[in-house]
């Protein structure tokens, strides 16, 4: 019987298998971590890898960044195995410069935390430095079309949530 | 002194401004959870007006919200007083239909709980029911341009916590 | 050859694929004007199909709404052939309430003629009314997790520029 | 006369004035298309600055811009004047950077051509040179805290546009 709806259902967090599907493609909350701290310790001397790594945790706990990062792996992961049908297939592969979707998902990542971590949002999608120079370069061996910028807008979601806890403490 | 940073100063919630700022209006913290309730409970019919209540008071706690809720009224109020230069005082004071400005700051107090509250947003804009509804006709004697996607954004925000929380509990 | 940048490559338009795919699942662009029609009429009585169509049009000539899109029905139509990994299969394929990126997608349509569309999206996508009502029932045979709010996004953005040209001739 | 409904009288276009508004603060549209230039070329050996200035004269056009600029501009004169109610006042005029509302306004600017501006405008907000660097010091004398962003805001549009272009002409 449907005494349980439907949309009852999905209660469970989400946040095993996205930390597993990150890390198969090369991306370990570690990593995550060193990003949000090289962006946060000029303004915060005292800042410590242990808090930039609870804040990375806090941002993978919610739902909307949880299903963003799904959504945007499974179509690089489809990309990669030439599943995707065609003209997307060729746009998400070739990393086209005017598809603007992944920016979109990743946008959604960096609100959580309201919106002064837009400008770290962009200035890492720019920059790709460090691990994300190596995902720009499919350095893992994937298609990282939405990775790339997945990644960009956790950091930047997990330094915003530091500034916001640094100022109000 | 000067070993404070300027920017360490603001530190101090905004909350109890922006509450007594939203009541000066006419617009309650038990006006927008009888919003909140009417919108969540045909999907949880177990909902009380205390849970609605703790939502919006949690949405007034965002640090984000606070700076869009008082952005938007001190708009709304230098309309009122003529105080705005001109071409925009006369486009804030008679609520210019394309003036897009109140919804792009709504949409940042929607964000806070992720997109799902989009569609409540745009429903409670577009129906304006009650509260709304009073305030678009200016029956608080008052410019409200800002004010009443203010209220709307806040109702879907707070709708859109308690469908998360409802979810995983 | 390598002279050509490979992200020169793409340069052709995608509407025409992307009128095919969305007639393939029952959206014609006369129903979509449709819907644009019933939003405006009441601010303009002298509006006309004809320039709810070429509104329409114009929506679907932007890049961005192409890629939008494009991505939405993919993600619909794999859930339908089951083709998505899991946890993501389950959640597309039931519409769960709280996946938001189908709502983050279409704000991206929404936006390319400004915020004023907001409103429109969040009161389509809630009333569902007629086609939306249909889709949202999957009476046309497929999965329309993000196909309906396409569909809301795509009237709001075409209703918005009819709004803007009004306004402005 | 009243025949004419109050919202159909602000159709001419606010251009002028926003190019005025711009200019007393210290920014010209040429100033604009230089660093549009710097941010192209790259990617476009033979881009001009003919076709940056035309660019950013198109996203100028756009009235969802127009009024950004007006509101966000308004906002930076009232707290020169000591004009807005406290705490708006402070928060404003010291630049508070848990303030996000600049951000906010920026990014309706930089969507006008889409999201592939999203992380030009994070860029430029982050490094801040030239015209950037001289507004966030105050060198034009006056608070910038809503300016500076508008200034990235209008110069990704101009760039995505001219990616756009590029890519389809």
């Amino acid at each position: 019987m449907a005494e349980v709806a439907p949309q009852i259902r999905p209660r469970r967090s989400l946040k095993p298998e996205v930390v597993r599907w990150l890390a198969a493609r090369g991306v370990e909350v570690a990593d995550l971590a060193e990003i949000v701290y090289k962006l946060q310790v000029p303004y915060n001397p005292r800042l410590t890898m242990r808090e930039c790594i609870e804040s990375v945790e806090a941002v993978l706990d919610k739902r909307e960044v949880q299903h963003a990062i799904l959504t945007g792996i499974t179509l690089d992961l489809l990309a990669d195995e030439g599943a995707l049908p065609e003209p997307l297939q060729q746009i998400i592969a070739s990393d086209d410069p005017l598809y603007g979707i992944d920016e979109v998902l990743a946008l959604s990542i960096t609100n959580v935390y309201g919106s002064i971590g837009l400008t770290s949002f962009g200035y890492l999608d720019k920059c790709k430095e460090g691990l994300l120079g190596r995902l720009n370069n499919g350095e893992n061996g994937f298609t990282n079309t939405f990775l790339d910028d997945i990644v960009a807008g956790l950091a930047a979601a997990a330094s915003a949530r530091i500034a916001h806890k640094v100022q109000e403490s």
